[in-house]
């Protein structure tokens, strides 16, 4: 099909990278702000992001948490307290030293001298610390246990290069932070937000991801287990899409959240934390992304359904937009994927083929244009994004009637969603190599796959202290990470491809994010 | 009814400032944080807010704007750039000078001397000026106009005295940008945000507001008119509760927000902004509370109903759990006010007497006891929050039928909703007074009146410049500001109280929050 005519310029196989960027402004979802590292959001950019965040929020809300509101400036004490928490990520963080403004003299505005801060406030790179302040305040006893808190903010990390969604010096997220009495609640937990992740990424996002443990070099600093999600981009590279964390008593002690247990005593809490952040949207992109822009699942696009009129400026025109207002009606009043149907008629000026390929890069899933031809017929021309393509290179349109359009819509974005997870869960199982069983033949692999190779499986016998550490570097003279330890993987059955002892456990390595 | 034992120590009469407190903790909805100015919401509040969110969010969408998402630093040179901008408002701002933290030798951390922003940046104190930047460059043709953004965020005025959600130095909001091709269309647009506002105050809040035009001296720094929503506390004082601003043409000079018109000539747009913030919450408390803590309006509680089984740790709890359980699904399973009931099963450990009068002081407007007894006879005992208290002084509990319950629960709840409005519609229009006819008549009305005057009416002659300020400094000792001049009041008859000219228009005064 080397006579189709792609809407971008780039090509996922000839440059991930450029043809990534190209997306994000060819589907009009964000750009540089002037702002070092900090991106504007723009409407079909965000509005991914509120779907994600409208399904997200009521899982998490339906697993029994409640949404607070934590100070967005941390006190330096904070982190001070908690040195491992310094060490480990956020040394490169916005300080406010100053809390006023004053003309300089000479046209421009200075930091005001005398309103120098007595102690310097951080713009929070997570609320870790804050949360556990209040939680020490809010939990007294094993009443008051589990504690499951939630946040949805903007958080900041001073990031020397960034890269739209997948690294910005400011992102959104939200950020769970829940207290337990016990080990074991704490770890339940800590496993049913993987799950609720899981399920998320899967079933609303499309992504297909491995979930599991992360190994013990890539915990979150102060946590007893570190678990994700991770998945597979189309150049192959791994994304952690979401991590929950394990934290025993390390931040309740750290943070004194203490209770009195059933017998009296006083006991500190076992803590979990976990989040996700936009991030996901990055994943989004290089997962459901083709060389004509984003394809967005049906659960999150902003609008399911475009109707696109082509509009004349004659007086023709009236009957057109009542012909499109009266199917925009009908395919609004019906539900798909236990939602309404989220459809809009664009009445904007422009050409329709222009308009109609603004929206192929944008990714709407159902695209129905219609003009006085299909009016007078009774019919609309119907556009699939997913099946863009007929095989002489020309965009599938296929032109039922008005009717059978609309009462087709459920079943079609139903069908659009899994195809998108179904073609997803192909590719990553197609590019997760096993049975490499050496070290050598890893290598082997990896030299002669050199543009998009994919994950590959390997045993190891999880080495732990400065046996892992030589680990760590031999993979990263491959750029490989250890991705996680799969839930549900098979048994092992040899020996640790890095130590030659007998394996315990299968571990995902991979070039990653 | 001297004999009620209300449930909060302060009482509205007495001491308004400390009853406005102790309902914030007594409803559990805010608490400081230990960092300046700031506060932690939690999830009463935050669930509240979550509603006025989605209400709002919902009527801003339906009038045709996306939402987006801006940066949360902004460029000294955009304040340089808006000199009458930082004069207005925003001289206190938080000043981010540093990008990273290192350790001070002695256990603590600095800012590191070598990680100093060339450039200051500002935490946003609005956004003003970086939306109208990304408006430059979004706009290029009439076709692109009208541009209808908004965003909800967090934004930080370093607030030299604070009060918990009336004004603190972080606090989170909405704020509205609009750019249009000709004055008209933007004013019309500023109107109908002013719209939205009164619509979601009055429906969706049960807050009766006045809503009318700023006069020159309370107009947003810049903008050519100032429109605002004003409400009514219980001590008579006023909360401005929303604001919509046409700007002319000024903002769109200073961000070079410029469109090709029909002609092909370059012309500047017209732009509006308006905003509304967690201060609605102040509003709600100091409009709605009582003696015995919050009343939420059904529309924005978190739950609408409570469920209270009145558990013994003893066998029979199974039994009225799964009695209590049929209820909740009865009730769950019904709409009111256009959406699901939101029911809450309360099985948290506890006495239900104690959990009871923590429902009562957050406000849930409905709460349903039920112990053994009502099992047995099928019955459940009925608290209706705004109609706490029978003649005898004790909670005025109603037994109908569980069945019975339910089926009225969607008529109790917009019963419930439109109470609170009229009894607050009620109070304000008693204590707004008329016919003050001269500033003798004003500064007596004022000096007569001392705990809760209310607001005046009076009939001015519209004085600007010099003559207005002079008015300004009359009422300021008074203690007095002009809030508005009401849309659709009635004409006036004499001459203006303060210059004694005919009179223009009619505005009201009070004292402010």
């Amino acid at each position: 099909m080397s006579n189709i005519r792609h809407a971008l310029t780039a090509r996922r196989a000839d440059d991930f990278a450029a043809w990534y960027q190209e997306v994000i402004s060819a589907a009009d979802m964000a750009e540089e702000s002037g702002v070092r590292g900090c991106m504007v959001i723009k409407p079909w950019g965000y509005g991914i992001w509120e779907r994600i965040q409208r399904l997200m929020d009521d899982r998490i809300k339906a697993t029994g948490h409640d949404n607070c509101y934590f100070p967005i400036f941390i006190p330096l004490a904070n982190f001070e307290r908690e040195a491992a928490h310094v060490e480990g990520f956020a040394k490169e963080m916005a300080v406010v030293t100053h809390h006023r403004l004053i003309a300089d003299g000479k046209g421009g505005l200075i930091p005001d001298p005398d309103a120098k801060l007595e102690e310097p406030l951080v713009v929070r790179p997570t609320s870790e610390t804050i949360i556990g302040d209040a939680m020490a305040r809010w939990v007294q006893s094993w009443r008051d246990l589990p504690l499951l808190t939630n946040q949805w903010a903007n958080v900041v990390r001073w990031e020397m290069r960034t890269r739209m969604f997948l690294r910005t010096s400011e992102f959104l997220w939200q950020e769970g932070h829940t207290a337990h009495e016990t080990a074991d609640d704490a770890k339940d937990h800590t496993l049913r937000m993987l799950e609720v992740y899981r399920a998320c990424a899967e079933d609303d996002l499309a992504l297909p991801v491995i979930a599991g443990e992360k190994p013990e070099n890539e915990r979150f600093p102060g946590a007893v287990e570190t678990w994700s999600i991770e998945a597979m981009m189309q150049d192959g590279k791994a994304l952690q899409a979401g991590t929950s964390h394990y934290l025993g008593t390390n931040f309740a002690k750290a943070s004194g959240i203490q209770y009195q247990d059933r017998e009296g005593s006083q006991q500190y809490c076992h803590t979990t934390s976990w989040g996700t952040s936009t991030r996901l949207i990055g994943g989004i992109i290089m997962v459901h992304g083709d060389d004509d822009g984003l394809r967005v699942p049906p659960r999150i696009a902003p609008h399911q359904v475009i109707i696109l009129p082509m509009l004349r400026d004659k007086s023709e025109d009236e009957a057109l937009l009542a012909y499109c207002e009266e199917l925009r009606a009908m395919i609004a009043g019906q539900q798909a994927l236990g939602e309404n149907i989220r459809v809009l008629l664009d009445k904007k000026p422009g050409k329709a083929a222009a308009k109609r390929w603004d929206w192929v890069r944008k990714g709407a899933p159902i695209i129905l244009e219609i003009g006085g031809r299909d009016m007078e017929n009774g019919t609309v021309s119907m556009l699939r994004r997913d099946q863009l393509w007929s095989a002489d290179g020309k965009p599938a349109f296929e032109t039922p009637s008005r009717e059978q359009a609309a009462a087709a819509m459920p079943a079609l974005l139903d069908a659009v969603q899994k195809a998108l997870f179904d073609q997803a869960a192909e590719r990553r199982d197609a590019n997760i190599t096993r049975g490499v069983g050496s070290l050598t033949e890893l290598e082997t692999f990896y030299a002669e796959n050199q543009t998009y190779p994919g994950w590959v499986e390997v045993e190891w016998s999880k080495p732990s202290g400065a046996a892992l550490e030589r680990v760590v570097e031999t993979l990263k003279a491959l750029k490989l990470t250890i991705r996680n330890v799969p839930i549900g993987a098979e048994p092992v059955t040899g020996a640790c491809i890095f130590t030659g002892a007998p394996a315990v456990e299968r571990i995902i390595v991979a070039r990653a994010y």
